[in-house]
Formats: C-alpha cells, sequence, structure tokens
C-alpha cells in the first residue's frame, strides 16, 4: 500500500483525493491536514462520510508535512505548496499540487499567470528551481513524463476541458490564427467551499453569471499548452466563464475557424486515434452533456462543423471535481506509482 | 403621497418593501438607511434595479431614523427596533418592524420567544412598556386593531403560513389537544442575503436540511396566537423546519386528530367563510404549490380529511418574501393607512 | 378598452399575454382560445390564477376567430395563423403571431427559414401575398412600422437577444467578416408546456445539454436582420443553444473580431446611444445576468473588449418568456395601439 | 459468477440494477429486456453507458423471460411479473420484482393495495399461489428469509424510508395508538423515465407539490409490516408525499406521540441495537440531508425527542432509486446469493 498524505484535507478537493483513495485498492492515507477543522473528526465535518472514514484532521503544525508517508496531495490554495517544495524535493517525497504553484515550466511562464490570477500579488515564485522538475498534470498529454515526475502541478478544472477538447485540433495546426471563443459553464463547487456572494444560493440558484470575462487565469495554462503542440504557433483562447445554478460539472463549447476545411468525420476519426488508449476521454456522436460525466473521471467530446466546413465547434463535459480536480490527481497518482490509469477511478457518471 | 423609511434596506427584507412601495400608488421612499453599502447607489448593490432606482444608501449614522417621513419600516434583525421605538413613538411616527420585537403583548410572551431565539442573549425587552401599543401583523387576524397602530410587529415567516393555515380549526375547538405536527419546507431567502454554510449553493443545491428540529422561535408566535383564537384553549405545534434547494417560499403541511368527525366539505366551507373578503388567502381545491404563490401575495390553502374523518391535514403555500414578510407589511401599511389592502400588490405569481 | 383574443391561450406563451393583458389598463381579454383544455376555466388549468381570471378555454371550433376583438395574438405554432391571415386581413383585424410565420418579409426568407425548421415540411408559404405587410416585432428597431403594421411576426426567443446585442456592432459594420460566435443558454420554458424527454426534470436538472448545433431555426432571422443593418453587409451566425436545468432566462454570449480597434468606452457609449429612449435595454456596467432580468421584459447587455482592442464578447440577457415573447407582444401591442411601450410592462425583474 | 436478466432494462429501475451489476465482482448481466428502445445498443438509451457497456435492448418477445439465467430482475410497472411468476417458478428461476406484485403476504393484503394503487383496475392476484412464498425485500427486517426465498417482492421507495425511521419504535409498542404523520419528500426520479406533466422541469423546478394527500399506496405496505413487527398492534400513517424540485432522494420526516416517555438518548440507544451489523443503516446524531445519502445504499436516521418527552420526530433520508429501488434489490440479491450484503455496493454519497 502507497501511504498518501492529504494537506487541506476539509476543502472539496482535499474531500475529493480523500474518497478517491479510500476506495482505491493500492493506497492509504496516513494523515489528513487542515487548519479548519482542525481536531475534528472528517466525518464530524463531513457527516455523509459517517462509516467510511473517521479519521481525525490534524492542524499544519501537529503533522510534519511529507512525514510518513510516500506522496503528498496539497488540495491547497496558489502559493501553500511553494513554501514546502523545497524541503519534500530535498526528502525525496514526491507530491501533487492542485494550485498553479507548480503549473508551469519556467517562472516567466507562472509569471503571467500570476499577474493574471485574482489572489496572486507576487509574481516571483519561491520554489522558482523546482519548476523545471514538475510535470504538468494534463495525463492524457504528459502520461510519460508524470510517470516519473517528483512533482505534478495537477491542472486547472477549467484548463482541462478546453485543453482536451482542442488538442488534436492545435497539434494538427488546424486552427487558423490559433484563435478560439470558449464559453465555459460551470457549477458552483469549483469556488471551494467555503460561504461567498456569487455562491450564495438565493443568487446563484436559477441564474447564471458570467465573470472574469477574457481575464480568467486558467486561460494562461491552457494557451501555453495548445500554442506549444505539435504543429501549433501559439493559442489565443477568448473565454468567458459562466457560473451556474448546479453543483458539479463544466460544459466548454469552443468556436474555432479551420485553417483548411476538413468534414466532421475525419475530425472525429482524427480525435479517436489521438486518444486511443486512454480510458476517460470519450469521442462522443451527440453533444455531451454535464450530467454525462457527473461524478465521473470521464471527459466527454463532440464536434460539429459548419456546412461549409470551415468552422468548427468542439464542446467537451468533464465533473469539475473529478476530471478538473481529484479525479485528474488520482490518475496522476496512478501513474506516478506505475499504477493503471483507472484504479480507483471506476465509478461511472450518476444518472439521472 | 405617504412618505416612507425603510431601515435595513440592502437586505432582502429591505429590498422588497422598497420595490413594492415604489411600484405603489400611494408611498413614496424618502430615505433608505443600511450599514451595509453606506454610499452606494441601490442600483449597484442590486443591478436588477437599474433605470428602477437610484436612491443612495444612507449609513444609520448619515440619517435621522423617523425623520422626514410618515412611516419607518425597520427591516433589522432582532433588537434593532427596540432601541428606537420610544423615540419614535414620542415623535408619533408609526412603524412596522420584521424582527421579533413587536409580535408579543405582553413581556412574559416575549421572552419566551427570546429564549428560544439563537441569537438573542437577553429575554428582556427593551421598550417592554409599548408592548401593549403593538398589534401583530397577521393582518387577516387583526385587520382592524392594525388600522389604528402606532406599531406593528410583522409576523415571522413560517408563523404565517401556520397560523393562516390552522386558524379556522383552533378558532372552531376543532384541534383535539390542541396539538399539531407541523412540517415546513423553506427556500434559502428566509435566511437573509449574508453568504453562510447552510445557505452555500453546493451544500443546498438538491439537498433537503431539516434544521431547529422542535426548536424553532416562529413556534412561539404560533403557538400564542392560536392557542388564544375563539373556542381553542392553548396549542402545541410540533414544528420541523426543512430547507430545501429552492430561492422563495414555504409549503407547511400541518397534521391534527379533529376533536369531531367533520367533512371535508364543511370544513372547506368553514375555511372560505372565515377568510372572506380577505383579498390574498385563496382556498383551493386542489393542494397548493410553492409556485402557485411565488412572486405574489397569495396564501393558498387547501384540506384533506382521513376517510374515517377523525384526522385533517391542511397545507398552506406563502412566497416567504411576500406574504411571509414585505408583502405582508406592504398589506399592514395599507390598513395603517387606511388604503385598499391589496394595493400595490398586484403582482400575481409568476408561473411557470 | 381595446379589446383581444387570445389563439393558443392555454400554453405558455398565451398564458404570458393574458397575464400581462389582465393587468393592462387599455386591453380587455374577450376570449381565450385553445385545442387542449377546451371547456375547461383557465384557473382549473393554471390553478395561480384562481381568483384572477375566470374565463372558460374556447375550443378553435366554438370561436369565429377574429371575432368581437381589435387585435388577435396566436401564440401557437409553426402555420397555425398562416390559415387564418387572408381572412383576419380581409375582415381589418390587425393580429400578431408569435411563430415564424410572419416574420419574414419575402417567401425567399421565409424559406430559409422553413428548411432549418425541425417541424415543417413545406417550405411554401400558405399567405404568401401577406408577407410583405407584415413587421419584424423587435420593437427596438422597428417601432414605427410596428405602429401601423396590419400584422406583427413576434421574433423568436434567442433572435431578440442576440439581435439587440449586436445590432449596434452591426450597424456600425464593426464585425470583421460578419460573423459572430453565440453561444446561447436558455431555460426550459422556451420548449413549452408539453412533457418531452429533453425537458424532463430528471434529465434536464443539474443538466446542459447543448441542441441543433449550427442548425437552430432562430439563427435565420437574426442573420436576415443583423446582416441588413446600416452598414453591414451580411451575418453568419455560429449559434449553438444550450438548455440549462433552469426555468426561465436566456442568456447569449457573442464573440467577434472587431474589424476596427474600438475601446470599451467608445462602444458603452455607441450602445446607450443607440438604445435611447427604449425603455427595456439596459446596457449595465457588470454582465448581465439571468435573475437580472427574470419576470421583467428587459433586455440587459454588457460589452467586453480584448486588451488589444481586436475582439469584443458582447452579453444580453432576458427572460425568454417575457422580452423573448410576451412581452414583446405586448410592446408591440402598445406600440400598434398608440400607448406607451411600457404599459402593462411595469413589473420589475424579481430577485432574489 | 452469477448471471442476471433484467426486465424493464431501459427505465431508471432497470439503469440501476444494470450499473450496480456490471461494478459487481460476483455477478455477469447475460441479457436486458424491454419494450421501450429494443435493438439498441444501451449506450445508445443511455450515453453516460458509452464504453461501460453495449448490451443491446432485446424485446420481450425476443427472450425468453428466465432462460439463461441464475436470477431475473423485474424492474417492470406493477401486474408484469405477476405473468410469469408461475412459469419461473416451475423452471425453478428466482426472481426479484420491483412492483408491488410480491410484497404482500396474502390476497387479502394485496387487494388493499391494489385499491389503493391509481392504476390497477384489478384487485386480483395472478399468481396468488406464489404469494406465500415470496418475501418482502426489507433486508434489514427480513434477512434470513431473503436468503432462501425464491421470490422477493422489493419494496416501495418511499415504504423503506418509513419502515427503517419506525420499525424500532414499532417493535417496542412505543407508538401511542399506532398512528404517526409522516411528510415524505421525494425528487422526480421515482417517478420514472416518461415524460409527464408533473415531472416536467417547466413545473416542478423550484416547486414542491403535495399529491395523493393520505392516499398514497406505499403506505399499506408500511402499515402492514410496522402493524405486526414485535410488540405492535396495528399502525396508521398519515401520509403526505410531497414532489420537489430535486432529481434523487427521499426524506421522511414522521411524528409520534410516545406511548410512554423516552428520552432521546435511550432512543438513539435502541436504535443503533436494533441495527447493529446492517452495513446501511447509519443513525446520526444530526438531522439527515438528502444529499447524504445521495448515489449510495445508505439509510441515514436521526431522532428528536420533544422537552417533555411525550412526542417524537424521526427523520430518515435514502437514495430513492438505490436504497429505494435498485440498491435495496442488490442487497437482496447478495443475501438470496450468500455474498456479503454489501457486495458491489460500496459506492458512497456524492458530496457536494
Amino acid at each position: 500500500m502507497h501511504r498518501a498524505q492529504i494537506i487541506g484535507a476539509t476543502g472539496y478537493g482535499g474531500l475529493g483525493i480523500l474518497e478517491l483513495l479510500l476506495g482505491h485498492p493500492d493506497f492509504e492515507v496516513r494523515s489528513i491536514v487542515a487548519r479548519d477543522d482542525a481536531g475534528k473528526r472528517i466525518s464530524d465535518v463531513y457527516p455523509h462520510l459517517t462509516d467510511r472514514c473517521d479519521l481525525v484532521v490534524q492542524a499544519p503544525d501537529d503533522s510534519q508535512v511529507g512525514a510518513d508517508c510516500d506522496i503528498v496531495v496539497f488540495a491547497t490554495p496558489d502559493r501553500v505548496s511553494q513554501g514546502y517544495a523545497s524541503g519534500l524535493a530535498d526528502a525525496g517525497v514526491r507530491f501533487i499540487d492542485y494550485s498553479g504553484d507548480f503549473r508551469f515550466a519556467s517562472a516567466d511562464d507562472y509569471a503571467r499567470y500570476a499577474e493574471r490570477h485574482p489572489s496572486i500579488g507576487d509574481a516571483a515564485h519561491a520554489a522558482e528551481g523546482l519548476l523545471g522538475r514538475a510535470v504538468y498534470g494534463v495525463s492524457e498529454l504528459n502520461h510519460e513524463r508524470i510517470a516519473s515526475a517528483p512533482i505534478v502541478g495537477n491542472p486547472g478544472c477549467f484548463a482541462v476541458g478546453i485543453i482536451l477538447g482542442l488538442a488534436p485540433l492545435f497539434a494538427d495546426g488546424l486552427v487558423a490564427d490559433g484563435t478560439v471563443a470558449v464559453d465555459g459553464l460551470t457549477g458552483s463547487s469549483g469556488a471551494g467551499k467555503k460561504p461567498a456572494p456569487l455562491q450564495h444560493f438565493s443568487h446563484l440558484n436559477d441564474n447564471v453569471v458570467p465573470y472574469r470575462v477574457l481575464s480568467h487565469q486558467h486561460v494562461v495554462e491552457a494557451e501555453q499548452t495548445l500554442g506549444r503542440l505539435g504543429m501549433a504557433s501559439g493559442a489565443t483562447i477568448d473565454f468567458v466563464p459562466h457560473l451556474l445554478g448546479t453543483t458539479r460539472g463544466i460544459l466548454s463549447t469552443m468556436h474555432a475557424t479551420l485553417s483548411r476545411s476538413v468534414s466532421r468525420e475525419a475530425l472525429v476519426d482524427r480525435y479517436r486515434n489521438f486518444f486511443r488508449g486512454q480510458p476517460f476521454v470519450r469521442v462522443l456522436d451527440v453533444p455531451p452533456t454535464l450530467k454525462g460525466t457527473l461524478g465521473s473521471n470521464y471527459c466527454d467530446i463532440s464536434l460539429t462543423v459548419s456546412q461549409d466546413g470551415k468552422r468548427v465547434v468542439v464542446m467537451s463535459s468533464i465533473d469539475n471535481l473529478m476530471k478538473g480536480q481529484s479525479g485528474s490527481a488520482m490518475q496522476n497518482m496512478n501513474l506516478m506509482f506505475g499504477l493503471d490509469a483507472a484504479a480507483g477511478l471506476e465509478r461511472g457518471p450518476l444518472y439521472p
């Protein structure tokens, strides 16, 4: 059994990986750490865990981060794992981080992200020297490098759906001007557990709220990743996130002009080949739906080409807390430990 | 035009009465006062008011409560209006209060409520001498006294639905032992505008959350009101409030044993007679629904009697922000100024 | 009092205009006609109308369409009003139609629409000779012609939000290639009252379902209208409608490349000038939300320009049953009878 | 591997047991049968099953019910399994039925149910002789008999929550007069996959709709089961089901007068002892919530006793499609084949 430690265990991200690890045949959770609710049993924080887990939440200072474990999962906000990274690297403990701290290959790339981020004041990275050893955790693109990575930067939830949805197009140089208009529709849970005005039920229920129009920070990693794929030469993602009155899920609708006319059939074939062998990408014949992936680790993708063959619409659906967060982390951890990518991730979508 | 001042104008209660007054032919809003967002235009706080109202929110200390107005509406938490009550009484300014401060006829009655309330520490009333001059604002029961009242204690949202639903039964002494089991289903907006864990979207969406089981403070005013009606001799309401994943509305389902066998037809007749002339109580032939009153001031009521004629189920539906709060306040203000009870309240339910 | 007759009165469209007319100071409803539920009181079909309207639904054959009225409202599917149009024209009775039957200026334009429509088999129009006398009912663009029109073709719900959102850009020739990528998010009520798999609660709740990707019929009227405005020379709308788990509302997010660089400030000014004097278009400083227009006749619009000034995102929000349907019809009827455009439409958004 | 056949495989009940069996280590699905969508792959009917199951739906006449299998699951409406029962009994094939066909021990008991059922015209049972060999499938009460039963009548969804919530009280003779007032709150999925007015999204969203007030057919099995437990002498359940705008879940709130004063602590102890060893009943210290059991097979229960110790409120929460239907069926099938009761049912609640 591989031993895991979860930092930030009482947020939705920590809860997600905790539940996946509890059901995983090859991992055991050795300790759960969080500032909030330290000292409580996790089943008192989350009553739905009653009889399933009675670990006690440890305060960060009660626990030596990285002790007695083979991997640390930081389900924490930006700028937290940076502070522990060198110590873990020195101790030879691998870790995976949910924030933007280790998603970027260079300090320059990180700076562009940090400047865009609404709550990061300082664009300098506290563990700049380790960025080169971290791998960006979109499992389908980087599985080989993830397998041997000491550090994995788990991708942003919106970025997962956009990157998987557009990767074949960019890799083949099919996007005219590298420009894509993307509308992302997300449930409330991406904003986490902390009550806030935007996620207040009376405000969000039955509502649609566009926010950070053309300025969301996840675009940076999507543009950097897609713009460097295969025949691509840069990417511009005009991205508008919309908060919906639903709890889970991200549906991304992406509009591009094709650099040359291609039929829908040819594109679908290309997509299926591109993702062959990847257990969690499904290229559907019908538009994906939010509930079609709910609670599972799937990314469902579908395409439509305009009648004149000049423009394409790609749609992707993921569960933002699974493929968009803890599911990708679990998949990455499987790769890091040489396990089947789908281990512990068999749970299908909850429908209806 | 009667001049109104709203205290606590930026909460949902203040917003509700503001919008009703803006559309009322006989009232004008002279000032809106609130601690939160003081200095902002109300349409910046609530963008849906753009082009409808551009009043600026005044801080409580910028405004002399009760100045330049014929009526003050306190859309404030418990223990706020108590502090201003004597001053207003001395100045001869009438007021209506949304909290429990003036719902009770005596200090003893108030104390029982205050002890039950989750956030009132002190059961003593700061304006005890004025309690006798205040009228409890269930318009249908107390319209004559409200018309001449200097102070109206607007009823609690759950209490409105329970009292209107059970008043004819208690008045006729039909409830065996005076005991009724009541399940109340409420939308999130009753808890107000402030983000909180129970009203966090990711928690509440698709959820039902029972709370304050057998201990909700609104029961006190319901028991005191019903237990003193006509042939009643006391009332015991076993009340379980349930928070639902919906924004507005309260549906109350009430189970009682009848003290003597009565047919459904006879009871329906009795209810229709009891509420004759009251514009907002509708006794339906089908079960009421939450959306059947949404956005309106109606209280819809329906009854079912068991086959043996021994037990009765009464259901009532109201919009908690209308008949359960600002709509009742508007109706009471109409009565206080000798206007038609329904003035400014013509808006029907929003369906679908 | 102007006398109105509603055909198709028991659907959501008929219900919408019925409720607006009931509250209108200058109209009276003389008869309501529908195949479904004929013979019933409308308050038995819709219990929320209890005490508000007790008209009896007449079967189409019991009623002479157009008799005893000054205006007929066809809240009916495509191909219904075509059959009555000549008779009404001969009798000099004006009418407004909710379907696509009279939205097009020529048989050619109509044919392009009919071919795209999922349920119209025959692209020929049964009253082709009357198309030239009908006016397309986007009130803000055609108010003068509507005032004297014998026939008004009420616009499609998606088309309203797209056309109002993009009209200033097209009028000024600011859209590069005339191409706009549009994602429309709609509540369920646009599909009407009839139960169907897509609108089945267990399927739609918490879901997002893209449909008719790049093939929705409302695009035809939007392209024809926008492409002929001012300096425009054609329009291509890449439109993806998404069905959401909400009842009312359409939020449209529209992405275009600007033909020349323009600042956000300049565009906002242009929009405000363009819609000056129009009571229902609000150009906001913040993104519009679905609930910001709920239950009202507003169309809220907001814009964002990319940092390089080359691309623009326009967002618009309407209530699909109001500005997207019955509200626009009421506004058009006001214009047709020389009344204030906003008469009977004072109801503000229901928030929260 | 035990071989299973599912009849009625394309409804929500059939889907539920199909997905459980697909993930079960000891069962294989040999054939899926349904009238609707026969000839289609199940993943075309339910796209979320893509890559998970590609069985083809067989028409009832293409398949010999009971052939090539060890157990048949009838996820069908009332009166279907009755017709096949004798044939299966003769062939020695065990079966479990989701309808009321085999929930009752005698023709008299069945008749009382059938008379209450809204769509059963004939109260006579077509396989009356087999009723005595069928066991009522509330696993926690009847596990030993289920283990050897040739026929299991899977319980009604409401009945599961009520029976588990009240069984210890009735067994101990603690319910005064045997009378309990129960309000049941249910999601839409209990009504199945077929579009219908009550489950039409525009009607049900944000709504609460009481129905079959004091007349729901599930009460019959609850009264018969509870009224015959231990020290009980009959049961009267005053039951009001309420349809909510949510997809899954049943929360039941049950009010009773105690026949003698008992403390909450004593009752909680009694409940925990009563259900000791049962893997899916959790007696919580806080009120259960709908989402606390979502997607899992748990039944969460909590109790509150009035201050005077005279009255009790019991609340239970289940997922109506799991513990209320397919989860109970799976648990019963585990018992029938001598497996661990929890096999294949490890999936925890999906929260948030």
